[in-house]
Parts: C-alpha cells; structure tokens; sequence
C-alpha cells in the first residue's frame, strides 16, 4: 500500500517512525507500506519508490529542514502533486484541527477521496463540518475514510460503536473526552488552587495550549460526542445544536463540597436519545464512586455507551501523546488494508 | 443471507426473537437474515423459504414440540441434512460447552466451514481444543469462523484485540471474566458466609449451576483466557499450559483481611509476556481500588490489555442473560456481512 502523509508535525514524524519499526510486524500480515509523499506547510519529499525513512530521519536530525532531502525533498512540492501523480492507495491527514470551518485539511480531504485514495485522518475539523459529505463521497469512490482518532486517539471509541454495539441501538453516549480539564480540575482539587492558576500550571507543563478555549470551555469535548454521535448514529448534529459549558466557572469551593460528597467534577460530554433525537450536551457534573468515570485520571479518557440489547459498555484508555495517536492512525490504515468497515 | 440455528436452549430461542425484533433495522444496513433451519437435540424445524419466526412462536408457546410445528417440523431432521441440502449462508451454534473435548458441537463446526458455510458459535469447547484447526479450515473454504461471545457473551473482548489493537504488540491481558465466582465472592463479603454457603445461595438463585465446577475451579475463565491469547497471538496454548486455581478455598477470613487493606478479592485470568511465550494463570488476587478490577461487580465482566504502541485499554460490560448472548451472535453476524474480518 502507497501512501502521503500530509503535515509534518509531531504526529506524522511518529507516525514515520512507527511505520519503520512495525515493518516486519506489518508484512506479516501481508501490509507492505510505502510511504510516497510527505508533504509539510511547504514542500516536502517526494518518492515514486518510496522514501527511505530512516535515511530521511537520519539527514533531518541535526535540525535540517526536510525539504532539502537530497533523495525527493522539494520547497515547490504540494498536495496537488498527488492529485495529479495519482500513484498512492491511501493518504494520512495530519493537519492541526480548525473549529470554524474544518479548513484547510477539508480540501484535501475531499479531494483524496474523489481521486479514489482511501484517508485516515486525526483531525476533527473537516469530520464535524461535513462529515457527510465526505462518508458518501468515500462511498461513491469504494475508498475508506477512518476517522478512528479524531474522537479520543488512541481510545477505540469510533471503533466501539461500529464493531462491538453491531446490531443494537444506542440509547446514550457519555463521556470523559478531554484530558486538559480533567488535569486542571484534579490540579484545582490537589493543590486547592482556583481554576486560573492550575490553567497557568498546565500551561507551564504544556498539557494546556498557549490559547486553551477549545478545551476548556467545552468545545474539544461537544466535537467528540458530535462526532460520535453522527457516525454511530446517522446524524447530522452541528455544534449549535449542543448546550455547552466548560470549566472555567468551576470553583475550588464546588470541588471541595463534591468531595465532601464523596464525588469528583469531570467535564461530561453526553448524547441521549429522546425519542428519534439525541440531546447532546457538555456540561461539569459531579460523579459518584459509583460511576467509572470517577477513576478516569489526567492520562486515560473513558466512554460508556448504553445500548437495547448489548447492555453498557465502558471503555477506557487511550495514552496520550505522539505515538499513541500515530498508532491510532495505524489501526485505521490496518483495519482498511484487511477490509474492514472502520466507519 | 440464509442461516441454520444449531440448538434451540435459552440462546437460540432468544436470538430467533431478536432476528424478528431487529428485522426493519437490519433491512435497513442490507441485511436479510432468513432462517431456514432450527435443529434441536432430536428433531427440527426446516422451511427452504424461511421460518415464520412469530408463527411458530405462536405455535410453541403453550409448550408445544417446535418439531411437531405444521410448517417444516421434523423428528427426524438432523445437522446432516443442512450438509446435504446446502442451502444456507450461515450457521449458528448455540449448544452447550464441553471443556472434555469440544464434542459434539465441533463436529457441525467442521462440517459447516468445509461446505463454505460461514459458523458464528457462543461455545468454548471446540474453539478451545480446535481453533487452530477451524481457523485454517474457515481461511481454506473463504468463509468466518465468528467466536465473539466465547469470552465473555456481550463484553467485545476478540473485538477489543482484533480491531482496537490492530498494530499493537499485546503485552498483558487481563480479565475479570465469570460472573458466577464474582456473585461468590461478593455475597461471601456481604452476608459473611463461607463459601459452601455462598454457593449454595447462588444456586438458589440460578446463578451457579448444580455443577459448578467449571465457574468455581477456574476453568471457565482458563478457557476465556486461553481463547483470547491463541486467537489474538496467534498461539496454540492448552489447559494442561496454565496454572488455574479457583475460588474454593477462598475463606470469609481471608475477604475480611483483604477488606482491611482497602482491598477485594476477584478471580483473575492473566496471559503476560514473556519474551516470545504467554505465561497464562488463573488465580484469586487482591485488587486495590486503584484497579480498575475493584469496581466490576457481579453482572459485569471486565478486561484490560496492556500494549506497547496504544496504552492500556480496559473494558468493562456484557451484561449477563440470553438477549445479550443472543445479540453477540447477531453482533458477529452483522460484521460478517460487511465484511469485517471477526477473527
């Protein structure tokens, strides 16, 4: 299988690496790998034979720029060049997400599916504006769109819904989908500090970004359970139709009550069926030892579905960091290669 | 798709409603499940057309023979015929498990995979004494061997190891995976009853078998184990290569001590690494509340992989009854007709 990998950031370098130590692993099960394309914010490398990727790795160590490999490297190559060479199977979309409008990844998206190459992408951008639109597109095409870790990583939630509840209706999705807040809500709680100042400690120890509304003012979470909800259920929900809170009015005085209480805050991303509807919705809510999602500490995130006829499923995991979320996009790109359905 | 119902117990039964419950949902992803046998222990039901599944639900309802229904009913219709006749797509295997040698349920099995049937079974005997050899007999004819709720009915444990952790190398996997011990031990702590007693309770209460060998002994569990380790690592382990211990010399003293520590007992089955072997063990442990094993209470079952590329990954469900076992088999059969590869 030929593919391009679009950005070159963190994910796609550990996605590079990744298919380099699996390699003998991968041939087993009849997985040959090339990778043709590696396309960053400008340029990038080129191979109609498949790049050498620890040759390339080895040039790029010492801080060189990759459009400047001897064996392929272009500033003047772009994603356009695939298009038209048409010689790859499936493309690796690795793009930072955008909330407003999906773009930039949603063109190339698109146009990788029309061209009939299968897409695995981590970015749910283009998946929460038109998901749709691409899934019929991907079907008109016989190609595969896997979207396995645009909703958790390395979290098999995507999967979950489509493989395990096969045959059931799902009454309820909810979910502890965003590791920022639940590090800053147990930082609030360990260190009795107000929100303001675990949001600057998580910031110093770079689990919270420079600009960290996506998180924790709910959005990060509501496109999880958005996007669950229209691929395991069929629907085409948009973000204004979720209520959203996040955790920027959480108290260190609310975390104490709840303690008292025998429970914990964790940001809750949930969708519930009334009737032929989901209500979606994001919200802090205090859980109970009781609920799984009380063990669900800063590193895992955790999903629980309820189903008519498989009963609950809870699901938790999900490591995060580069590896994890390459690997993800490495059972996708498996998964498609043995032909199964991955949405 | 045309299917044949080997055993017509609680299982078969309830999957024969739910195929009448689901019909207009599965119509709708394509799929047209036909029934066009129902073998029993003697006797059966056969219509080249299909079953009117309600029809002859009426028909039985006042403990009638299913095999004296007027519209295909037979004493002497047996497995046989179905060979013979080699008019379906599918069968389903729902009779009761032998951990002696797998008979004699392995025998339709066999039969079935070399005249291309496709076989979705709930029965650990064969898969544990034949696996290897129905795998490649299922490969060899371009059919699935679908074995879904042989560990752990509804709880998608294969599931987990095969679409989740596609890529990833399996270090450790670990389950809570009988619900009888489980039910056990909990009423051992709750009512501070020895075992003896405790059993018998769950007896009463149709939980145990009136043998309950197989639960309390650990060989259940043995079994979930052993078929989750050779069929996602490609081994060929047997009982006589596992150190089982059960829960009959459990002590109310010992749960008491344990409880002290701010501990529970559960029977736990482990396959881990090492170098290229699995070292597999049943046993009763300590589990502190920062395992996620502590909460998994007597109507659950719960599982934890430990992988090198995607974390850990622990699920907990499957809740207990023939609907759930009954919608597992319907679960493999769903992704047996899009194609996804269930082993």
């Amino acid at each position: 299988m030929k593919i391009a990998i679009i950005g070159y950031g963190g994910v796609g370098r550990a996605f590079t690496l990744l298919l380099n130590d699996k390699k003998a692993d991968l041939l087993k099960i009849g997985l040959d790998l090339q990778v043709n394309y590696i396309i960053g914010r400008v340029g990038g490398v080129y191979s109609k034979e498949g790049i050498q990727i620890e040759d390339l790795m080895e040039f790029t160590k010492n801080n060189k720029d990759f459009t400047d490999y001897p064996n392929g490297g272009s500033k003047s190559l772009n994603f356009d060049d695939i298009i038209k060479n048409k010689d790859i199977d499936l493309v690796v979309e690795t793009t930072p997400t955008n909330l407003v409008d999906g773009e930039p990844a949603n063109n190339p998206i698109h146009k990788s599916l029309e061209a009939g190459f299968h897409v695995v992408t981590g970015n749910k951008g283009p998946i929460l504006f038109n998901y749709r639109k691409l899934k019929d597109l991907a079907i008109k095409n016989k190609v595969q769109l896997g979207i396995g870790c645009t909703t958790g990583g390395a979290l098999p939630s995507i999967n979950a819904g489509i493989f395990d509840l096969a045959g059931s209706r799902i009454e309820k999705i909810e979910g502890v989908l965003n590791g920022t807040t639940n590090f800053i809500i147990k930082t609030m709680e360990s260190q009795q500090i107000e929100y303001k100042e675990a949001l600057r400690m998580a910031q110093e120890q770079g689990i919270a970004e420079s600009n960290p509304s996506l998180d924790v003012e709910g959005l990060d979470t509501a496109t999880k359970i958005l996007i669950l909800t229209n691929v395991l259920l069929d629907k085409d929900y948009k973000l204004e139709d979720t209520t959203i809170e996040g955790i920027t009015n959480l108290k260190v005085s609310d975390i104490n009550k709840a303690l008292d209480e025998g429970k914990k805050y964790k940001l809750i991303g949930r969708a519930i069926r009334k009737n032929d509807e989901m209500l979606i919705s994001v919200q802090p809510e205090k859980v109970s030892a009781e609920s799984p999602f009380y063990y669900i500490d800063g590193k895992n995130k955790g999903l629980s579905f309820t189903s008519d006829t498989l009963g609950d499923l809870f699901i938790m995991g999900g490591a995060s960091g580069v590896i994890p979320a390459a690997a993800s996009i490495l059972r996708d790109i498996i998964n498609i290669h043995k032909g199964n359905k991955v949405t």
